[in-house]
């Protein structure tokens, strides 16, 4: 039977190089996947999965109208679905895919970051550690050495922002992954 | 520097095991740890950690009211806090624990079940699964022998119930852990 | 398809706490489990299985001679094969039972003491951690409050013991769980 | 305190990858790391760490005279050593990174092969599953679909072998990863 995976991070550990690798993989063994990634996140263009490294590939998009149960659940030739920017999925929408793997037998294995600017879960993160059956860390590094689960938003003038949306896809923020200890920093 | 640890499983896993296992571990080495569980659990007396295997000890209780901040930042002799039940904790709860484990440098392990018969999150443990540095599933088993990762609710007639509030300690219900494809048996 | 799996520890960890939690935890869903130790160890009488917390149950024994494919590999009844002090089987006996798990559909799942009082492997964790499908850590603790995952070996003085066969039950040796860094202290 | 931390996997599961990905992190934070090959393995170019995905990176090359203690205990502006293809050393030198990780407070990462073509330990693979604070398998597929756990060895007339050397690098011979199941087929 086949399962869904959640594999989360912070900031800039490298979750789009480990989808591609593993979509080589299969396709590799001449197996067939499908790759999705966010509407909303178009910093390398729309429907483009890329990572730092300078690997990058096309990808079909979602954005909250998609019905994955719609589109793939009569899918017979595919041996895996891999999704990144999976924070970006809503509740419903990984009800979906947890029924794709659990009820369909279709492999869903999931990136995204896990929490915001300010701690609070992504809603697709949220419900994906809730239903996933098999969950992952890929770890990265806080400047001070310590493995980050956190991120900050820094804005146009270097400082770091505490208050607004949750999601600012371009603009003038940037965003930084930090520990725990890094992020509380000032306060408590 | 400290972390907060999230062990997560559906129901009749041996989390309460785990745990008295893990006091023992740090009491054995002269080591003070605290325990909590949650005071709306009473099944086995309030403030009672009992195990299925027949175990069982007290613990101090928790609810809506505690601030684990006020109460144990200043603590200096404790190794440990171990924390049962914690899927009853409130998402302002869980960030004090982890707080108290980044900030103040004092291990935190909490217990929890991860979702309720609806397969929706309990929101302690959603909070912990956002937060925790550290997760790890304490597996158990479904009457079909896959993993069980969800729950059902079954009423006194023996008949599976898919509405109601989302915690009722007591009364004629009992709940039964199953896998997703079972979960999902009728549906989708 | 059925896997083989290795839980492994330093000393004291709780590994028969988390047997016998398992077997509980198959038997309540009224499925039936086969129970191993080793004939070598029989600090609380032959084949029986106890925690320090006081749980214990009788298992079967096996030695050098036990042959596992033709003792398990007809049980069609079987819903697992649970085996404490792992370390103690034969590289030959590992791969019988990873063969029992991956050609004969029995999941097995092991529980064993890594390396030995000069750090070095165990044969029968050695294979297990070169053939199991799934590898978990029993965590326990060292007197400095880091991870143990070494053991040294003390006399009846109370002094460390560098030198001397790999095992020695019962004597007046005991041992005692560290970690890496207190492992190496007045060494290196 | 530091870590010895072991990649594993079975062949072509994108082992180079992830090392390329985890010192282009700790570089992005203006650390500075050391990555390491096995002289023996000149496939890509002596010293060459080379992904299929198509990076790759020079790196420093061990053979069994390397002395990592010698090499690298002095050293203090180092935040990480990468070790590929790590099944190709000692266990003498696998003590050496332990003791580097542990006594010296450097963070030590392996990837390597865990068996070989005859379901064998790698002596570098063994000693860092025995010593190691950190293990992680990075999952691959086998051409059934199951998980790869296991390698074969192929010569050049596509037939599989089952005896000769541990190690041949290059010659006609190729390598495959497989599930347990499918390395057992036509045996037991």
């Amino acid at each position: 039977m086949a399962k869904l995976y959640f594999r989360y991070s912070a900031m800039n550990a490298g979750k789009s190089t480990t989808l591609l690798q593993i979509a080589y993989n299969y396709e590799e063994q001449g197996q067939r996947v499908m790759l999705f990634t966010a509407a909303i996140d178009d910093r390398s263009g729309a429907g483009c999965i890329a990572s730092r490294l300078g690997l990058q590939r096309q990808a079909s998009v979602f954005d909250d109208r998609t019905d994955f149960l719609e589109l793939l659940a009569s899918e017979t030739s595919l041996a895996c679905v891999l999704i990144d920017e999976s924070q970006f999925l809503s509740t419903r929408q990984v009800r979906q895919l947890h029924q794709l793997a659990n009820v369909h037998n279709l492999p869903v294995i999931c990136f995204g970051i896990r929490s915001d600017f300010q701690g609070k879960a992504f809603p697709g993160s949220a419900e994906l550690l809730t239903l996933a059956e098999d969950i992952e860390e890929i770890k990265t590094i806080c400047g001070c050495g310590r493995k980050a689960t956190m991120n900050i938003r820094i804005d146009e003038y270097g400082q770091r922002v505490h208050a607004g949306a949750q999601v600012v896809i371009g603009g003038n923020n940037r965003y930084q992954q930090v520990c725990a200890r890094c992020f509380y920093q000032g306060e408590a």
